[in-house]
């Protein structure tokens, strides 16, 4: 008899050989875990029932779409848009598509987009935090309905949730002991919102590189923003510059604001990296079209939106509880331009 | 006897007043054509029967959401950023959410990607167009079914669509124009894909001004980019710059290309704007960064993403046909700076 046939799954796989559904899974991609013999066993079973790439299956699970969510701050800064390219290369290599939404940093738009993307349908969600977001209930949505939810780069400072994430800590103590390296010895540090743990962190980093080095902690020169865009980066540079004791370095926590400084400095006839050596964050495509070129942190974002998506698919796969909580923490790099190199 | 009420749609409040539909749209949002009293009348109707705001009606009609789907190239090229910024403020001001999808200039992607925002359930569809895109029949599934689609930037070479645009052949024309000005006598061209009516207009419109003014047109020096990035920008660069006769002023068709034109001739020891004028297009924040500062052609993304977006629901409110067409022409300036001004 002819019927609409029901779909197969890794499930149904799994079960014919006996094997759990996460072998399955991980058969048919490839892991480095699975021997060749177990397969070739997947692979040719996988092919006389038909089985169609794992997430057809999850979404006649879960009844939602074959779309993956992505949630970030501004679209159009270029950390952001590599995360998101490395997110959607992983998502079409797993049969996924990928739509994206923009808080602007405002929580309140967060939490209206946030709703348009479950009504959309998505089967995960990718989210880095809006910048003025401090509480993260509006994540529940998704969480209480068994969607998963990974945080990555700006993630929220509670324990129970998925986590991508670089070493921040590690990253502001090169950078500032970079500096120190330079000759400088008075480091002025602009920083991101502090209940971002990110920003927290590249604080912590840049104090405990000075107090390692027995460089003064100024806290004149510890300077938090807002937004960190060019105006304001503009703004502080004036006005630590304007300090009866200058600065003759600046660790800033991106790009743009350090793009800013260079500029300010430059107008008001101060030599870099000779009198001021800057250094910024993110090794945004900016850095290398200022003059002097900007040293910066580079922050490994395709590596970042790939980790993220992994997280998620393994959730969708049910390798992973979508209520349990994981963290990968990527390593950075210092790179040295001119914009901080003294010493040749 | 309680039921589940029906919403009250604008169509209701219409018939109850004996006015059109969109009169009763104009006056709740408070079209400048609706007399006071209509206003007063319509408002007051509103609130008695319960009636939420316009898309809630337009929704229950489609059994769509109230989300609006924007498909674009690249999301990281600043045009596309602020050209979404201004859909999504208008999107905001109606009620809407948005969400993005990115083709990568690819159509295959572009078509993948499409359906992706259709299975999400979209009311209305703003698109630019993927670099390669030559036909447009994955736009049926939208048109088919309703969905108003608007094309704004990168628009279809057929007629019977609606059009979001700037006029291409002028802003080209004045621009070199302006390098003619300057007395440069052999300008080169970076254009795109001619199949893409904007960069086969930008280059008519620089055919048009060399003629106009006596210029010889030197088809070595009329180049079709493939993706006008920073790498093929060095590379075009390079290849006029090598020619027995080279030029002494470069028309380029975005400011990507125009800053890689910079930094090959800085590096080759050529004076801008002395001996090589560039002038690029789109006046992105990197003309300002790069030294000297570039001159563009000043796009009005926000307007268009403005422009695009009240296509979209004059269509959603039954104010426009989808299947009819419509054309917003919007006007562009040139921006002179640093790298095309010779004479003070």
């Amino acid at each position: 008899m002819e019927g609409k046939k029901k779909d197969v799954t890794i499930y149904d796989l799994a079960h014919e050989l006996n094997v759990s559904p996460s072998t399955v899974s991980r058969a048919l991609n490839d892991h480095y875990s699975i021997g060749k013999k177990t397969k070739k066993a997947v692979k040719q079973l996988a092919e006389e029932r038909g089985y169609r790439p794992n997430t057809i299956a999850s979404s006649l699970r879960t009844n939602r779409s074959n779309t993956i969510g992505i949630m970030v701050s501004w679209i159009n800064r270029p950390f952001i848009s590599s995360l998101i390219s490395g997110i959607e290369k992983a998502a079409r290599e797993s049969g996924h598509q990928v739509i994206i939404s923009q808080s602007y940093d405002k929580p309140e738009l967060e939490k209206d987009n946030l709703q348009a993307l479950y009504d959309s349908r998505i089967s995960a969600l990718i989210v880095s935090l809006a910048m003025g977001t401090t509480d993260y209930q509006h994540f529940d949505l998704f969480t209480n309905n068994g969607i998963p939810v990974v945080f990555v780069d700006r993630i929220p400072s509670i324990h129970d949730v998925h986590k991508v994430h670089i070493n921040n800590f590690n990253a502001a103590f090169e950078a500032t002991e970079h500096l120190i390296d330079q000759g400088c010895t008075r480091i002025a540090h602009f920083g991101g919102a502090r209940h971002q743990s990110i920003y927290e962190d590249r604080r912590s980093g840049y104090i405990a590189a000075l107090k390692k080095n027995n460089v003064d902690v100024d806290e004149s020169l510890i300077i938090q923003a807002t937004s960190l865009n060019a105006e304001e980066g503009l703004r502080l540079t004036e006005q630590v510059l304007e300090l009866e004791n200058p600065p003759d370095g600046i660790f800033c926590a991106n790009d743009t604001a350090a793009v800013s400084a260079i500029q300010y400095a430059k107008k008001m006839g101060i030599r870099i990296p000779e009198e001021l050596a800057i250094i910024g964050f993110n090794n945004d495509p900016i850095c290398e079209i200022i003059d002097p070129p900007l040293s910066s942190v580079d922050h490994p974002a395709v590596e970042m939106g790939e980790a993220a998506i992994k997280q998620a698919l393994a959730m969708l796969e049910g390798e992973i509880a979508t209520d349990s909580a994981t963290r990968v923490t990527l390593d950075t790099q210092v790179v040295v331009r001119a914009s901080s190199l003294r010493k040749g």
